[in-house]
């Protein structure tokens, strides 16, 4: 059984590759009604490139979201929601080289191995280009959510720079001081929902925590996630850890959203394309940022729709 | 739709409260013409329970393992097999002072709210023993690996106490230490799989990466997943991350297993059980170990039989 | 992917063979707070097997439910609901002359095909006994949907007799004339919902039509299903088939339910099983009424939580 | 949980509305390393057009296939393969006369009962020109199955008009005869799967039949679905049924195929567009015909890799 669809009730298959024709995203289970333009949608797509501009060298693309069904004057008809942008920069490049070469620490040998065969053009179906289309369908989720959640991902570590809210600036001039121009850095971001409908989450497998960490750790170069306290929480006493006021849960208990705030935190790595010749992002956590407020609002939009059948 | 149905091509479903009648699982999607017997589930249940018999004060339940379906003179059909485990220690109580009340850290408030009533005894269905299910579904899943795949978990960390292969006898002289005999203390397991096949996971969204962090965050009380590096990743270079020998990508690379050892790390909290009267678990570490290496081997086995399709 | 599971958001996984230790079904995604007893399900087991008594020759079960867990003090709680059923009659049969013996017209050809091996022991997982896990569901599927809903079978063709209604006592006429008690013969029912919510069903593969023909040819001797006029349809022209007030469509119209009666039939083959010594069923279908309505309450109920989603 | 996703292990997801922007597919889980172009399903695609092209109204699109994804160097790659084909006829039309009718036997009226909105435009979303990402799957599924596997769909009847193997000219002199040139007429195709592998299907409910009749049921016009002998089963005795050589059981025994010839036959109802102004299908048989095959290569494609697991 394949694997590039995700959430049940609010359904999303993503497909493409870095250097085909276009990439795209089918949300299949919006409810109707629900107002919906192409830019509503290119604003948060918008926002993934402009984040990362000055850390990272995106080629030049333009983005341009298409809806091609599933939205009728302006609205949602429940019908199959089919988005797409196409790829143009891609075109005419020579990436022979990478045909028989498997990178360090990218996919390129694995891909191989499981298919054998790949797209080996700008890393194919493995690139973080196909987050693209896990952004269109949360700009999508959010939509479904109440108005009041509010999801937002901050940088809190990037290398070994520590402190609250860390700006693109903040991470140029890290880049620099620690001499990254040819290497990259990874880092740690922190997602918080405030306001999360209280109830969200299907024991025992589908705990709201549990596909959360399958949503966020799905996404290319994530490596670790943290609920509320998360590693903390293991050097804690019982007594400290359930202190009233604390949150160390992460607003999630048994699975299940208990109204509070949700904590989550996600270690981002540093990109395996270094030095040589060609682009590369020196630092795409401002990045994964977009892509994990996009994610988590997926997973909450699924549960909610999930948890109407209670 | 609900959530106690784990797996796709190798799929169980757990059913049972800690204090009915009896506790199971149905295992649909094993291959047939592999040898199981009860014995060698009884295996793994005993060693659930015996893992934590100094720093836990589990109920006194025999586990009996009682294979009702699926398999015929001592080997798998291909049809389902269901499996239960009677509850007998749980009979007689009386739990009704916990009826409306929600202990600070447990799921009764969160269960209550999502169904507007729940089966208080003993943390019903959100208790620690609906564990069991997992391990008895982790036995059978281990007959589907290749023999030389070992999935083996490792306590590196209880409380605040740092060091490789954590034992028993590490934890009861930690908890004396430390006074916890009426608190509890969490801690970090370790679960390393040797001679993974390669090519294991579905990308983009199934990835083995977070397939395995969905199955170990299901897990009550874990709060925390990294893959290989992990947080750590989170500040080293790029340069440094993707050196050769070091195993960084914990053997899964774009989502895929690559053939070397898969490393993965799990925080548990501390059980918010503590103090008063009635027994409580002072460490629960022990436990999830078993627990954890179970639901590996369950998203193992899943990926191996998903795998034949390409 | 294995194939014991049915519907999505009322999902149910049934097991057991009709010799082994017992039969089952767990019911995942059953609403809270709705009442129910062993006694209410009890009734509808108890039909499957009065139905059929005259015309069949089931073996003495006493088909005990037993509910495992889900329910706590009289209410389904959100959980999983387990049933059982104990084989007793079953227990010291000598089956081994079908160890290598494939009977014609029975599965255990295929069964062996398949899977390399099967339970030989009186049809195995493949019996018609497997249909009591599916009664059960369908007794809890009843109490999901609204109270004025009502599913009823009818016999309206049992060999080559036509007409309404055809009772148990005509069966038994019909076999004395035809001279069938070493033969068997087959015969049609008609499922009609009266009052059926108005909006089930999920274009374009989900069609409540597309669902109910999945479930009801999964019943073992049923080879044809119609919807409405059916294979009648075929003859008539477009004005004759849109009539106002005929309902050729069966009350399904783009495959979602337009609030009209559903009308289904389904033909039901004669069992294989014949002459010989040993006891064999001479006609069934009074028995497959009771799963069609089980099957077509399940489908209903699935899909009145789905559709709760828009 | 909405229904635009057919099949498991090869997984089609089908999105677009009769005069949007686009129709198409993504297809996941089709194995890599398949020789697949664009020509090889415009073959296909062109052959449900013209197949019909002298008893219906087709308007006049040139429905052109394009991959956007999936397929590198002429063959797939494992990830998901995109197609698309635009709507270019549509464009320009008045359909405000739509918004507010509901055309009787159409599902105008359960679209708008179900979302509470709906694309009123030439049928939106139920229209039959959705069946072409049916025809697209379908060419995809068949470089899947075994070269020898043959499934061919024969029209067996029209109207009241019966004979082996009804062509369009046939059709269009039984239209002439009987009058329908603003009327229609439905009919019976009959699909035979040659040389089908062995073994295929998924007891209980994903039966190779069940699934058959799901997928043939989701076809717009389809109203039966028979198996084998189908209802005529009904009126045979026991020992007429399993006659040796016969295959009544249509190639299907307990579900899973054993090697012999699959026989389905599908009744599909005459158009409930009729009459008026504007052009409208006076036989849409042939059409189904291709779509029928499609849909059936689609299961035994996804049945062919469910079972390679065991």
């Amino acid at each position: 059984m394949p694997g590039n669809t995700f959430g049940h009730t609010f359904r999303i298959t993503t497909w493409g590759e870095s250097h085909g024709k276009a990439l795209g995203v089918v949300i299949d289970g919006c409810p109707s009604k629900i107002k919906l333009s192409e830019s509503d949608i290119q604003k948060e797509v918008n926002k993934r490139k402009s984040k990362s501009a000055k850390v990272s060298t995106p080629r030049k693309e333009t983005d341009k979201v298409v809806i091609l069904s599933g939205v009728f004057e302006g609205k949602t008809t429940g019908t199959p929601i089919s988005i797409l942008i196409e790829n143009k920069d891609a075109r005419s490049k020579d990436y022979t080289h990478l045909k028989n070469a498997f990178r360090e620490g990218h996919a390129d040998k694995t891909y191989q191995l499981k298919y054998g065969i790949r797209d080996y053009r700008g890393g194919g179906r493995a690139s973080g280009r196909e987050t693209v289309s896990r952004v269109i369908a949360g700009a999508i989720a959010k939509k479904i959510l109440p108005k009041n959640v509010k999801i937002t991902g901050e940088i809190t570590q990037v290398g070994k720079l520590r402190k609250s809210n860390i700006t693109i600036k903040d991470i140029g001039k890290y880049i620099e001081e620690e001499k990254l121009s040819k290497n990259s850095c990874g880092g740690v971001v922190e997602i918080t929902v405030k306001n999360p409908p209280a109830g969200l989450g299907e024991p025992v497998f589908d705990k709201l925590d549990a596909e959360l960490a399958k949503a966020l750790m799905s996404i290319g170069a994530v490596k670790g996630v943290e609920i509320g306290a998360g590693f903390r929480a293991a050097e804690m006493k019982g007594s400290e850890n359930v202190k009233v006021g604390e949150n160390h849960a992460g607003g999630i208990l048994g699975g299940i959203s208990d109204g509070n705030d949700i904590k989550i935190r996600i270690a981002v790595k540093p990109t395996p394309s270094i030095g040589g010749k060609g682009r590369h992002d020196k630092c795409i956590v401002p990045r994964i940022v977009i892509v994990a407020e996009a994610m988590t609002a997926i997973v909450l939009a699924d549960h909610l729709l999930r948890n109407q059948t209670y």
